[in-house]
């Protein structure tokens, strides 16, 4: 079968079944390696982006450099590290201008610095499409680790920041308002909550919600369930702004990628505590939902639940990729 | 200007102007960045390769993850670390069949083992043409780093190994004798010999040879010069047998890419230590020569100096790229 149609889930687990990792605490499916290192964890993750099959059309290539580092410091945020720096692998046309490759740099030096980190390095080679390949590096102390499985029913999900902005930005952009495009390129990721979250010790998991909440609460259901309260999710003002009805909305805050937030699972006893470290480190943590023994992801609605699709971005298969 | 008109280190240089990292101890321009991490050092290295510009035709996809991978731990070896585990982000055309896939994570994982070391994770992709950024990530003792700048006049020029194997290997290929593709495939990092230069303390600079001799020379020349003795250099046998004649087995051993061998650069007085303790690890350390104060790079041949170009691979530039 060709990759893509297999979808790009299919295809890392396929490739992962040749990897046998001992040292990443983590497992290979997060979106995060641990290794311990010293009296510590070091955290890392990779994230790949190109130019004609990630970034929205108008995108300018300072916002693609930014973006791209902070889906990968994104990754970092979601396991409790402090971010450290960060290496980048061009792969770089050979018609392309030198400018529009000073944007890129600017872009990925702007996002590093403030996220408090710094680019250490990388690599720049020719390539057939622009594309940015960054390896973000980052420090866990040593009982903080967020690991992405491990939640229990009964546990509450709770989510940072609000939801749909990201979506809701780009829709406007694509109707030719770009009054939210900081939100939809130039995403920050959550590192003051998600050091606290970890240090609480009260959450059982943790992701960041780069492809959606739908998406990811299926990533995060191995072997349980989770249900949404529909109510309860935090609606992000802008997404409201862009939509044209409340559903819109709310379809957006549910299914849209880009958010860059955390999603977490708490131990039931916890749960208040870790809001209140998350608002202490001037943050937001808002209770969605619960986990439930039963495999599945439900939406709770008017005491009515709906099953709530697999529905997030993925790539090869998702029809803009 | 476009970026295949500028060539692979200029444009490097440019782009690293953006970049302000005072937690790199190494610099920018090293082929890998070390950080601070507890009482040791993290070291860290991306390397990115394309199917179409970086990989010989008649490569097998398995060879490909092992030569990608081989590539990155090796400029962990030369900076004295001990390999921990690498990242990958693949790119991949939306038409390539899984078979192939498979048998790239397979080098990939074969070569992290034989190293002892492992595949953590990654991230995979849709992408113009197969590509593979690796990022290696290591650990070096506290006062055993081995930096690229630093070399001094008078001090020793040092190879391990032999040299232009793998250029008489690949030359041996496109005759269609596959007998060193071994050789020129599935090259090893040096990571004994690596951490017996360091652990001596006798080493002020080392690189690796992914580049050819000559090329690395230059690099490693700031501000200061060197000669090699042409008498000196360790040809390699396998060269030797691929070569019509035996200039052309040295100029493979000068300018010839793919050895991964590594370079040092050796205080005077501790020449003769670290060659013994590189001999003791299981390894070779041969002087070629000796650093002089006037800059510039000389091949000295029956007593005659004569100027050794800049002449090793880069990419945008070198006529394959």
């Amino acid at each position: 079968m060709q990759a893509g149609e297999v979808g790009e889930r299919a295809l890392v687990r396929r490739l992962a079944r040749h990897f046998v990792s001992k040292r990443n605490a983590l497992g290979l499916m997060d979106d995060a390696a641990a290794l311990r290192f010293g009296d510590a964890w070091l955290v890392a993750s990779v994230d790949r982006f190109a130019r004609a099959t990630h970034f929205p059309p108008g995108m300018g290539h300072e916002d693609m450099g930014w973006h791209a580092c902070a889906a990968a410091l994104s990754d970092l945020a979601a396991k409790g590290a402090e971010p450290l720096g960060v290496l980048v692998a061009l792969g770089v046309p050979g018609e392309m201008d030198e400018e529009p490759l000073d944007a890129v740099a600017r872009g990925l030096a702007a996002c590093a610095e403030a996220h408090g980190c710094e680019v250490l390095g990388g690599d720049t080679k020719p390539g057939a499409d622009l594309s940015l390949a960054v390896t973000a590096l980052g420090r866990a102390p040593e009982d903080e680790l967020l690991p992405r499985t491990g939640a229990r029913p009964g546990d509450v999900l709770a989510v940072t920041g609000d939801l749909g902005g990201a979506a809701g930005g780009l829709a406007a952009l694509r109707r030719g308002d770009a009054s939210l495009a900081e939100r939809v390129f130039r995403p920050r990721a959550r590192f003051a909550e998600g050091r606290a979250i970890a240090a609480s010790r009260g959450a059982r998991a943790c992701t960041d919600l780069s492809d959606g909440l739908g998406s990811s609460l299926h990533q995060l259901a191995d072997g349980i369930g989770f249900v949404v309260r529909s109510e309860a999710l935090p609606v992000s003002p802008l997404a409201a702004k862009a939509a044209g009805h409340g559903a819109e909305a709310r379809r957006w805050a549910l299914q849209g990628g880009g958010d860059y937030e955390l999603l977490c699972v708490l131990q039931p006893s916890a749960a208040e505590r870790v809001g209140l470290a998350v608002r202490a480190a001037g943050g937001r943590l808002t209770p969605i939902g619960h986990a439930v023994a039963e495999r599945g992801v439900w939406l709770e609605q008017r005491g009515q639940r709906s099953e709530l699709p697999d529905e997030g971005w993925e790539h090869f298969r998702s029809p803009q990729a």
